[in-house]
């Protein structure tokens, strides 16, 4: 078991908000919203009638699947929704799916998580740098070493190093605005990614399905080109460095010598009762290092082979939404650690 | 959810022996059993007396809980131990624990996982290696055309290439021998590391310990020396990576135009019911990749501060379970993948 | 000797071009450069007479310096700034650096050759692009088999792989656009990153040594917010990972039995005169893979401790400067291969 | 230019006898060595009169040139021998290179660099165990509080943390000792790589080869089963790492406010003259993070395709000898801060 989903470590590193946008239970309504949106919008591309595919998306609507149920398929055919079409076939008839291909229908769910992550994301980064600027008014005044390749330099202010803390969040703002269009989107290739199967109206049909689930649409499919996916994963990564950039510095001030933070709530030892262990300092350094590990995949998955490469693609599911994770945890923990401080400076 | 729990992707990923011996429930019942010999041994260093530490060991080994009760000790202390003591110490006393620390209840259960890694891993190599020996057997004499830099050379036969799968095997099992005195061995520290709440008879109590667990003793502990772990998952990885080779081998000869490999049950794809795609093939090359990523992260941690880092320790929590059950799983991937081919060669 | 600069392998891993931007011959010119604008502009904050600052650049303008003369105090010191600034002292008096740190200098100088970087990445993605263009234009037309899960899937045409490769370079330039003013900018912080020894008219005297430079100016240091420049190590592996691809491609086309691209020009090999290996398509995959590497330890140095740590940025200065040349030689060497190209299609 | 050759970074990061090793002339010299061989043996296996074959040899050994001369055709061939083997028969003859394959002769000459990379690796490591000894010697009496977490825990005495720095060197040793014989042996495969050329004696020939050299022999040639590399490399990262370790301790017990150490010779600072940096601490963490990383992309290189993986193999040219480099120079920075140690203990 995964350290997000683990019965006792999930205490430590779970973050249920995060964890609902990329459950399983979300990824397939979001499958199933897209071959609904597909059925309604088939006519256009002359794929079926609008009244047979508006009938299918009913279906669709209506049906509800245990997500164990796609197990099966999966290790047959290495990915879901062979398996899932066949069972939204068999409630919503034939005007279903017919010109998508699977990837189609993982990557505009992924898309769908990678959006609602971006929201989530995006409103704790500015509540995050909210609280830091209060903190910043409390004890911004006090006096602080300034401390330079480990070494006491000169005094500085506790508002000096709070800045370095905030001034990174709002670029990643605006780092999520620059990169949503490139990545709430939809996919659209069908069998080959030439979108072959919806002849001259395809990108009308695009559109419309797009529109739909509140994506940007595309020209083209992006089956293969993953570098919208790996830029997403930078930006995660980016995020959770930025914060265990914070931890590393408040797990240094709280030596005892230095002593230019105090803490609430921190961690008991089963040998020392006394010890008060900065856990969410830490936390941030280890997520931080995490996700840093995890963005070299996201990028060996770059070399994604002809239309589609399985092996790719595969890794992707094994590091994306894990790297999600440890930056949502990652959020809510320096909120946390935030509120653990009662105060800071060299004389507090 | 991480890939080997995923509801669906579980059945591409998961390998249930070994989320059985890295599973809570098995770490949980690690940790007990060393919390029951260090009661029954803690006489030897004068903690207690024999008959105390008896009775408390008994009650630990009559105990039951649900891994789900120790998330909340682990929020508020960064790990499980301080709260699992608390519920040992209610229904064993005080013959418990003392003289030791959280990392040495932890850091033995992970050997104890790691022993049972290793011989799951072991007996998994032995009978990949008869295999693709059987399969040397049945096809060996058939022309293939050897190839370089992914062109064509010269003619070989079939009882090459497979030797070149069979031929680290051998040498894995190999590592795993000399590994194994490095890794199943005992944690025994206490709160700084240096034993020293154990006086005199540490060693024998240490010895002791580690018998009753099945373990190698310790001269001291590796709270802060994470070598041998590092070095564990070095092997891990390099298992999967000589298994990745086998999988980009096949997926290789199956294309076709190349038509070198014939192999039953390949996926099928949700847009073209005709093709057999290569999944098992294809996944080896996925899980290699992964498990080459997360050991950068096992050597970040190397970089372990003074006698305990949370931080970097923390990070082998969310790095090594998943990288034992990628190479389980690409060890189970790898005999079914056997199990698969048809013919191979040239001219099958 | 490393594989950019290696008395042979450069014959394979060189790039020229971007081997100047980043030689250290360019990187003291910015330093000196860095250095004349300080004192030309220090008057602002009253650091010395305008006269006096004047006199100074001039002779720091007129100064040359052997590189090797900074290892000696690089040795000693950590950075080479120290000794750089002693000699320019020598040559231009007093109004020489005071108020800066070896931080803004070398950080400064790290700005000017991402810069030229960019300029230079943009006009070869440009160029890259034109030349996939032209090579749609003349073999557009023909067939292909598309291959998913590296298995044929659906017949397409040779335009739309050519597609799926020309696609992402418009996306890394639109990339650039948006970080270029990230990263493009002076740094000046001082000792403790504070500008306190600039006072009230700091701002006023970046402002014009960044406009000096030809950068943008900065509201405060980012001396220890490493964020942008990790995003441009990203963008360096985006631009490998998606030649990489096309590399790959390459690679899998020529393949005898697959036989869908002709290429002049491959290596040959010592044992067998009559191959002709895909020598650039390999190394695109190789560069690909390299930087996805190395984007690992760039994230790794955002846990940069405190005002400035000399662990974290001492690892960038280890690895950004390879990942740049690996890009530029990814782009030469993706260009090369278009003109490598005699045929595509199936039936070619 | 990289780190370990640039023109003052070298004063920071280069090894000059680990760079000895790993020399292009170096290279080059065991590249002729093993072409001497070749010749000398050559007539166990029929390739040529034994006459021919010592002349051959003869000619080989007093030929002499310049590395440069090879970057033309690794530029053309992707890999320097098939110019090498031009350039040797113009002066040898005939009697040169026959049945061998250039990844013979490239792999057996980085397996004589492992080798004596092995024998300066194990020299240093007991240098330096036998410093850490002395210094054990002068101030392991000393009290030093006992951190974890970043927090004081309970005294300790300064030979508990010494003890920590020191217990993995010799493991490390034992592990050079293990891994030898799976490293520092001969390759020779042939153009597919089952010696086909060298017919019934190949075996013979084989084990004449590596006599003369001074390596292991093979069973078999390892040109696409590069576990044994891998596992080289993740020694190397084991051996940088626990000397991160080290370096993390003494630069924070360098803190002012913990004063736990006294070193002589720190580096200096532009801006603030009175600071003493622990430069060569931090460098160590710097180099075990770079070996961390790069490690990752050795297990890549696992991936290594049919009989031999141009992308691949290059990868490993890209990486390897700059982790040699890495942990060579960690060695001596190791050995370099316990010289700098005035004094440890928290009463110093």
């Amino acid at each position: 078991v995964g350290p997000f989903d683990h019965p006792w470590l999930s205490g430590l590193f779970a973050d249920p908000e995060m964890a609902a946008i990329w459950s399983a239970q979300t990824q397939l309504s979001h499958m199933c919203a897209f071959e609904a949106a597909w059925s309604r919008s088939g006519h256009l591309a002359g794929l079926w009638a609008g009244q047979e595919g508006t009938a299918a998306a009913k279906a669709i609507e209506g049906f509800t699947l245990d997500p164990k149920d796609l197990a099966e398929g999966t290790a047959h055919d290495g990915l879901c929704v062979p398996s899932l079409v066949r069972f939204l076939k068999a409630v919503a008839g034939d005007a279903v799916h017919r010109g998508a291909t699977s990837q189609d229908v993982i990557d505009t769910a992924l898309a769908l998580c990678i959006a609602a992550t971006l929201d989530l994301v995006d409103r704790r980064l500015a509540a995050l740098a909210d609280e830091l600027a209060a903190l910043e008014g409390r004890f911004g005044d006090a006096p602080l070493m300034g401390r330079t390749r480990m070494q006491a330099a000169l005094p500085i202010h506790v508002r000096d190093r709070v800045r370095i803390w905030r001034s990174p969040l709002s670029e990643h703002r605006h780092r999520i605005q620059q990169l949503r269009p490139r990545v709430a989107r939809i996919q659209i290739g069908g069998a080959a990614g030439d979108r072959a199967a919806l002849g001259n109206n395809a990108q009308q049909m695009c559109d419309a399905v797009a529109a739909e689930l509140g994506l940007e649409s595309a020209a083209h499919s992006w089956h293969a080109t993953r570098d919208s996916i790996a830029e997403f994963a930078n930006l995660l990564s980016l995020i959770s460095g930025s914060l265990g950039k914070f931890g590393q510095d408040v797990a240094l001030m709280a030596q005892q010598g230095v002593d230019e933070i105090s803490l609430s709530c921190g961690g008991g030892s089963s040998a020392m009762p006394h010890k008060q262990n900065p856990i969410l300092a830490e936390l941030l350094v280890s997520l931080a290092r995490y996700n840093a590990v995890q963005l070299s995949g996201m990028h060996q998955a770059l070399v994604h082979e002809q239309e589609r490469s399985g092996a790719a693609w595969t890794l992707e599911w094994m590091l994306l939404p894990q790297m999600a994770q440890a930056t949502g945890r990652a959020l809510v923990a320096g909120e946390q650690l935030v509120g653990q401080i009662n105060a800071m400076g060299t004389d507090h």
